[in-house]
């Protein structure tokens, strides 16, 4: 229940600006409105937006006289019908989104409705979802999703690379964003802006401090086949001394320079959710790198798996007596072989040692182990990109985003992240999505109009299968 | 009916864009359909218009089919019902509009969008109204005003001062947009970017070079009388060569600076007609005024009234006998001097030669004559502005724009404009509305609630009138 | 004399900075003394650098005094006379350099010593040179130039661009200081920064908004054969309307790009005077343009031939019997045409009549005329440019910046400038000196070292001479 | 001895650029002179610019002749004087100058000249004064000394201030560029250019990237007494997380801003030595601390005293028998305590063990000691910046630095760096010199002309002294 004062406060001034039109005084309110919104705690917070949903919704009772209305308007001619439809659409619209508008021309203020749908969707994942409030909040999360998508487009978006000419303000929010292969320190840093590497960012009109998404790229001879090609911490040891001395710069010599390699790319806004902008950053980072290299011809990602252990851990389990192991998810001999070196002198079963290094990651450690485990690995890993499946789309959601970018499954990689987050996310495999520019726009329309899942001779080959039309 | 084999292709192009989830082979055809757009002649444009309405507005059976549902949800509960309606706004969503989203994430895209409003706007004003398209046409200019309107809004403009150190096409930009005060020459244009003044413009994010809103305003002593002492012409004969000498510099003294008069505000882009950024323009530029002169007070317009003499030479044709002449617009001494004057040699009537001087601007001409209508014009100037109303407002734009904002009429003019255009609009008059900052709010929430019209003693006298509780 | 109350105090602020060593209080001194110079008269100008070069030159006694120490230090070892040398080098410093030391220092310092050079030069022309200040003055002039020359060397210099979007104020000047082609109008200063033109300037990082100089370049299919074709005024009569309307703007389409042409190049600051900065701007703006089109191999300019037309007069009334005309500079051929068409009707001799129409330029309008001339003076210019010499190399300003430069005669072009200027300095002739890039350094040090005037096979055929070694 | 292929190379160079005038094929020769150089190695070098000094230095015999010619020229009037001294003049100019004048022309080449004078600075102190060659290479660094300070005069000097927006590169040379307070970690750095703090650089147009100056400026309640207060770790333990996690930014409060303190000045090119730029900078950054905050009015440093305590250790080290320290360095009072605490359990003497601990920094373990050796160790350090000189001024660098720019010495502050380096040198003393703006002109003056040294009352009253008119 609202009862703080400053909850009375913002309820007051609601009343004055989300039903108003603009005018002078509606601006210094909103931003009142705005600044104690941003004071409150997470609880407060939720009561304002369960009172806002609650009260400046849509009325639903309007929205039925404008429906039936419009239902007898049908007869009296388009004119009659169109003016119907205005006013069905009219009251369908809710209330709160004249105070969005309202908040959305003061400065900062598309920042704070970004912020404001964060909290939103943090609010969502905390109901209970029978609660009677969910769908109306659920409403408000997509009505805030509807208004960023606008203003998030790509039109609005200017690309950017950054540098260690860049500002030290750009590059400690560059660092503290990435999520897929974490920032050790300023050196690693530097060297992931530096000579052969292409770090580029969105940027929006509204908020130009903030990287709204991160793209990191490689300038590499050929496909990297492993993350620590790229990011490789081992020469950074020195760094106890604070900075490294200013060394004379490595110049990149474009004739080592055959491959883009994507390896990371990170949205750091949680109030874009749903809003897709990671598909033109890599492609204007594409055209940004063959207008510095026009004969690049090898673009490709290094990407990690996701979701590949928790989903053999949970393939496993379910397969209590470890028939399916032996017979579907093993060859017999990968299993004979794994059962002689496992269970020499270990009277647990295949399954049940297996299930317990995976969980911590030890298979690594025991080299003949981790040799056994390669191909069988590299073959549920390609069945769990290729078929598993959720609405007919790879289930895997890096997989979909490349695919549904036109890319293509190119090659797998064993022990290509070696690191505690690789192990633990997808068993150290990494996935090569590879970009054939002439054909992007083919495959994206295939894989999005009829689910086709473009792959490369050498993936299929790890499936069992292969496709004579395959150009790859 | 759309024959050409560009509309073919472009009928093609609109079946894959406007229904189609945005990817990548979505850019480049909604590209294509741009492109080919802005190649075809006006008639073409408008049977394209024609067909997008027609074909890919709203569903009419369907928004039929979600309203018999939502009506039917109602008792099923709040989920349902929500869901319902959501379905119920989807169909009223015209499929156009995924177009405009593709087209607004191109480059250059908004750009277009604004254009595209503007041929919409003209097909309007071309179309008969009872044309059974019109209504669909309206829906259309609706729905793009809507779109723009989110696109324009405050947080996205960037205020600029433009002077001699802007580029060259910026400059030739604000002369060629000024339509209130126009600029005669490249000498001219440097005054008016140059010492004693400050012109803003907006531009926007999407279009940086483009000029959205202009506001001219000038640094005086006092609150300007006249235009000529603002935009004076005279010294600028020596120009007949192109270039003057490079003179030392005239440096602003600030001591000399008590006023702001903001005497030319214009508006760039008929595609963004109805979506107001004057007002914010102007507030941002009492800003940058502030911050650069803090103990400025006096800001106030130097306006025209267009439409004064139309309304007069109007009101003057219907009184056919002259009768309200004599009684109503003109005081019995003031009809009597100017019978004197102007029947001596001169059978035709007072009321006939007022209005054909009127028409031809030739009062100014006789000294006598102007010093004998400056009374009576002057009054009824003041009653033009505050009693003739359009739904409660003020029937004059400019003093409605200004009114909104919060100003309040200061004082009339006489003679402040002795330009043809100014006679024809005007009959020389000019205004100037006061921004009293402190008063601003409450004067725009009275205007825009209860339609109260703010004013000082001063004018309120030119009409008989005062208050007591004016502190003007 | 100086008498001037100004001119006391500027004794007085002289006493105190130029033989004092820079400390705070020298820096508000120098300041002062330099706004007051400012404010002198011509006259008292000429005053002020009188009193300077005479009580602040160089100390003549001390110089003959460490001139005898230093011959004297001869036999005490390479220690002593290096400091013998120190301190006559010293001695032979002039005070003033203090002064401009302290001034240099200053916000606008370097630009302030540009301009005192100018007048420093005028006052020079003005002198009578037997006058004894005359050295003094002259000693004056030196050491402004080699102060400046360090300061204006090519390492503090930068290119830019100018183009419709540079600031109108750079635009302004560039139109102002063009003296080669003058610029008529906004319109015409507006193609001559637009698409296949170039206008490079140099700015100098203490005085950034001044163009020091500019250098106008066309882009075209094949190197020009008339300044007409580049700088053509015709189109440009629409311009009665003061600003043309925004056409679509033309794009330059790279295939039509073989030629880069410079045809004005302008040093605008007179202090600057005996500086060669044309020589970097000329080589940066061959970078600049290969970066863009990377095949264009075709650079030359279109130049004027000033001095021409003088030389000619000059040369035919010497030749007071006109022995020479008939003999030397015409053939017998040539001579027999012309006599038979000038004297037909004319008792005048020819030498006069030729001599009559180049002082008024008429020979122009007759069409005949013209045609018979073109063969001699195409002749007679190549003469000029070729064989004319000043110490050994090309008379001719223009011709000997660019054969320094390292380029060849090329090509004359006739009736290439039809303008009033253009016949007047070089009776309507253009030359285009061409740049092989690979042959400018060799070419140069020949031309500097031995004098040799690089020409081509077609230059030289007009000379009677050929050379078989040539490659052009 | 030269005997590399590179030097023979090096040699045939220098013949073609040193005493040729500009050309287009000076340049690339001269280039490749330079690049050259930079990959010679330490004795190379050396053997370098020997080589340039004996073969392209001043031609002694040339000057010999010059010299004879201008004493005999005397009586042959002012125009021949003059011109035999300026042949005199060009005799004594080195050949190597022109060479200089060309690389000053290269892009980077002024960078190379400052790089190539601390080689020669390097050069010089690892020459045997005696050698012959000596003074041949003390004239070049002179020669180069004159060029560069002609450069790097303040009007080629641009102010820039330096924040966490500014780029990593320049943060990063910042920090390792900071000598006086080492940066610890980018945390610390941050604090050092976030609020409540300025620091301003001086970059130079021909090598902007470069920071030539950096002053660090605290903007504080009062002027400081320790550089703790300034610069405190302590709260940055919590950094072993590599980035703090982005905090609220702290806001500065105007209300809270009376002082700005220059608690770090450096200037970071070796090259540079001996051309002052520090006063400026500190110039203009209180000008641009004026801008922000016009009420300040307490601008002063937080210095430490470099040599103090070497000074100390010295002296007591020449008292061998402790004499001075009881009569002259400590009051009887004083010595009495001191040998009281120091020799109740230690035979040693109190002179020993003051050396002892002064040697050792232990001193400030033992807060009693520490408290009594407060008093003399002020008055020491007092005297010692006091009375210390050298040439009449101030021996203290530091001290004569802030004197000469007109600041006088205002407060000696007790334990303000107890930092080991603080300690060592300045046994932890730190002195605030402050600027009275009003006064630094006068003071300047009076330092410099008569090497007075204005000082504080509180000041003096360490030294016993006091005077009437200060008032300070």
């Amino acid at each position: 229940m609202l009862c703080d004062s400053n909850i009375q406060r913002m309820k007051l001034l609601l009343k004055d600006t989300a039903t108003s039109s603009s005018s002078v005084s509606v601006e210094s309110k909103t931003k009142l409105l705005c600044s104690i919104y941003l004071q409150l705690k997470s609880q407060e917070k939720a009561d304002f937006l369960r009172h806002l949903v609650m009260n400046y919704g849509v009325n639903h009772s309007s929205v039925q006289k404008c429906a039936r209305s419009f239902l007898s308007s049908q007869e009296q001619g388009e004119s009659s019908r169109i003016k119907a439809e205005e006013n069905l659409r009219s009251s369908l619209t809710p209330y709160y989104i004249g105070l969005f508008g309202h908040i959305g021309r003061l400065e900062g203020g598309v920042k704070f409705l970004v912020d404001l749908r964060k909290d939103v969707l943090y609010l969502l994942s905390m109901l209970e979802p029978n609660k009677s409030i969910a769908p109306n909040i659920k409403a408000l999360n997509k009505t805030l999703r509807d208004l960023l998508s606008l203003w998030f487009s790509a039109g609005f978006m200017r690309l950017q690379r950054v540098t260690w000419d860049s500002s030290c303000d750009m590059l400690q929010k560059i660092s503290e964003y990435e999520a897929v292969h974490p920032v050790r320190s300023w050196g690693d840093l530097k060297l992931r802006v530096g000579p052969y590497r292409r770090c580029y960012v969105f940027t929006h009109s509204s908020m130009p401090k903030e990287p709204i998404v991160v793209l990191h790229t490689a300038l590499t001879t050929e496909i990297s086949t492993s993350i620590q090609s790229i990011v490789n911490h081992a020469h950074l040891q020195l760094e106890e001394k604070l900075f490294q001395p200013l060394s004379k710069d490595v110049v990149e010599d474009p004739k080592n320079i055959h491959a883009a390699v994507f390896y990371s790319i990170s949205s750091t806004q949680k109030g874009l959710q749903g809003i897709e902008l990671g598909t033109q950053l890599i492609k204007q980072a594409v055209k940004d790198v063959l207008a510095e290299f026009p004969r690049i011809s090898l673009f490709s990602t290094l990407s990690p798996v996701p979701g590949f252990r928790d989903w053999l851990l949970l393939e496993l389990s379910k397969d209590e007596r470890g028939a399916l192991l032996s017979s579907f998810f093993l060859t017999d001999e990968e299993y004979t072989s794994l059962k002689d070196h496992l269970c020499k002198n270990n009277a647990v079963s295949v399954r049940e040692q297996i299930l317990e290094m995976l969980k911590s990651n030890q298979w690594l450690q025991d080299a003949n182990l981790s040799e056994l485990l390669k191909v069988p690995f590299m073959r549920l890993c390609a069945q769990y990109l290729y078929r598993e499946k959720r609405r007919g789309y790879a289930l895997n959601s890096v997989a979909h985003f490349h695919l549904r970018n036109g890319a293509c499954i190119w090659r797998l990689n064993w022990l290509a992240d070696k690191s505690p987050r690789g192990l633990t996310s997808s068993c150290g495999i990494m996935v090569n999505y590879r970009y054939f520019l002439e054909a992007t726009e083919i495959n994206s329309q295939r894989y999005i109009e009829k689910q086709h899942v473009e792959a490369s001779e050498q993936f299929l080959h790890l499936l069992g299968l292969s496709h004579h039309k395959s150009s790859l």
